[in-house]
């Protein structure tokens, strides 16, 4: 870890709940809401609740979701120098054992319980917030850089108008501090392919602004059955499972033939994306009117697209690289795209470009008092185990990518 | 290609609708059911039927779904000596253009819409059909093996009886060209993880039969959206997510700890599990209840199971070897386990033994005119262009492997 003294460890994937959020949903009557909760002992907790017929009574939440200095000490802890924080995410907390099926609300999850106005004034005001939470953070020692930056939030609701996005857009993209924004899966109501966000591609494109797309809501909760297996399934499946969905539903739909320019970071290492681009490929090449309205194979797109390194693995990272370095081989039809041949590891050093370090703070704590998290330590020492990659690359991916892609300039 | 002439290709995923069973669809007059249609050009036509509100009138099925002279020519084509058949699988067909959910029947989909006593009785005839559509199969050229061999069907109905699917092992059992049993991911109608099903393992472990878990239904069809993709995502990610699911939820109940002899070979090398299987590891070392249930990090349990090679990528292929090959490291407590650092190719190697090539045919048919089938010459390139595997590695998975599996002795 010596090298990280002078290379910088960016962390993209890391939560935060603005204290105006919380407020807000400590003055709701109805879920989503928090409300406190005095325990056995005296103590009062407050409690996340999601759904009415939350048998558990909702999740616990701490300070570590709110309180910007635990952030910056667990960031102290783990050699963290920069992290590129998103809004909000009232989902699964894996310490829970109730076993949710996520609410089935028809937009994206952080303001879709609001009608449009309410939801375009929040979002303005919390990346305000944000903008205040990041640009007040300490300098980077020795530079310009704070430690740390954000992704906005745009009012992604079902009956919002396009001037209401644009303005939104807008907004983040004059907040110097913000540098992208969160999306989840479903846009308006009707996901990701949905023709109506076209202006919004156009006009996050144009802002140069990052679309980070992260799960929320999993799959349908029937398939976990009836075992009580907690958290384990919708987290560890449902979560990729969803954020696969997405962006496949985003590729067929042309998005990323149409705007070239837009850079979309995927959670989770991409889901099963990864694993499933060939049989993607080989799916459309045998349905003549889906391959007809792509410009490119499928694992071409895989090219486009930027990766968290939150995969737990060294064998996981070397196939992000490796799928993402042999991209280009993939350009135009998928019907006369020749198989993929296994190039070796130049391929997968190309591919470390467009994937980046992140946490995934504050959950997955270890479960015992540990001075570094497990979850933290098994990403780092993933990237150091890439079979492949030299001191380079795993810089690149610690931090160095990060800092190109968000234009952060030591 | 040269050295397949003295080598064995094995195809170990193909399927086959016995005519039995399709004389059964044929009489029947409600779904599932077969019938015959006329085209405007006068042809007959006949359609296989799977819901009653299909809007196009079924799919088309034609002779390459049960003529067995079909088979032996594609078989010739493709130079594959031996195959191992599945019974039917009355699911999406990829050249019709419908967008179907599958249908949600409480159990597995080949004899489900039957009475417990009718699935039982056909089960047994069906078995008995594919012991002798295998035993009269050509014999391989210079020696006792012949070209076809076969997975048996069990009665896996929701009322069905402990002594009707024991009995049905013991039936396949002694059927000399049956290898194992099919398996859909929904057991008696409560997954894989239905502790009714543990007489069942038991019988299959001590049978020596192999177990081919093989998706149908996909993942609930509202995941898809209202997009016109055809049956591009159903077929490229629910079967794969469905797979993922169902041996997941297999880990989850301690079924492979306890039966270790047990070998269950997963459709489509093992769907989404090879890239998930870190974050799954992670889930349940942040879960005490579920990590105190199984015996071994969930990473371990990937150099438990076998996986075709039908994953249309040389890059895929080699990951799949990867986390095969490195699941020994994994063996104990998930709490305990130390990130995966990146063994190098020796573990790609070692996973190679647990791999076998497979066709999927009848589907994905050629579009046009072809002497060979793409989505088969796509496999086989695959297996050809695994970086780090020799050619030992590739007979294995070519056919070596599958000899070994199944019992098959030149």
């Amino acid at each position: 870890m010596a090298a990280l003294s002078h290379r910088l460890l960016v962390d993209v994937h890391t939560h935060v709940y603005l204290p105006r959020y919380l407020s807000f949903l400590r003055a709701r009557s109805a879920v989503p809401r928090v409300f406190t909760r005095t325990t056995p002992d005296g103590a009062s907790v407050e409690r996340l609740l999601i759904l009415d017929a939350e048998p558990s009574g909702g999740r616990p939440m701490g300070p570590q979701y709110w309180d910007r200095a635990l952030k910056l000490d667990f960031m102290k802890r783990h050699g963290i120098d920069i992290s590129v924080v998103r809004l909000l995410r009232p989902a699964c907390v894996p310490s829970s054992r109730l076993t949710l099926v996520a609410p089935r609300s028809s937009a994206n999850p952080w303001l879709d319980f609001l009608s449009a106005p309410a939801a375009h004034e929040l979002a303005h005001q919390l990346n305000d917030d944000l903008e205040t939470y990041c640009s007040t953070s300490p300098a980077l020692a020795g530079g310009p850089l704070k430690q740390l930056y954000g992704f906005g939030l745009l009012p992604l609701v079902p009956e919002v108008t396009t001037a209401s996005l644009l303005d939104t857009v807008h907004q983040i993209s004059a907040l110097p501090h913000l540098k992208g924004v969160i999306m989840g899966s479903r846009g308006l109501g009707n996901g990701l392919d949905d023709d109506a966000l076209e202006p919004v591609w156009a006009a996050l494109e144009h802002a140069g602004l990052v679309v980070f797309l992260h799960p929320h809501y999993g799959v349908d909760g029937k398939e976990w059955g009836g075992k009580d297996n907690g958290h384990v399934l919708p987290l560890a499946l449902g979560f990729p499972f969803e954020t696969t969905i997405a962006v496949t539903r985003l590729i067929l739909a042309g998005v990323l033939d149409r705007h070239p320019g837009l850079r979309v970071l995927l959670a989770h290492s991409g889901g099963a994306l990864p694993q499933l681009s060939a049989r993607l490929a080989s799916c459309i090449a045998h349905d003549p009117v889906v391959a007809a309205r792509l410009q490119h194979d499928a694992r071409f797109y895989l090219g486009r697209l930027y990766f968290d390194g939150v995969a737990y693995g060294a064998e996981e990272l070397a196939f992000v690289g490796d799928v993402v370095g042999r991209a280009d081989t993939f350009a135009g039809s998928s019907a006369s795209a020749a198989a993929s041949r296994g190039a070796g590891l130049g391929q997968r050093r190309r591919g470390s470009r467009r994937m980046l370090f992140g946490t995934d703070h504050p959950f997955f704590p270890p479960l015992g008092e540990t001075e570094r998290w497990k979850s933290v330590v098994e990403n780092l020492e993933a990237i150091e185990g890439v079979h492949g990659w030299d001191e380079a690359d795993k810089d690149g991916v610690r931090g160095g990518n990060a800092l190109a892609l968000f234009g952060l300039s030591k």
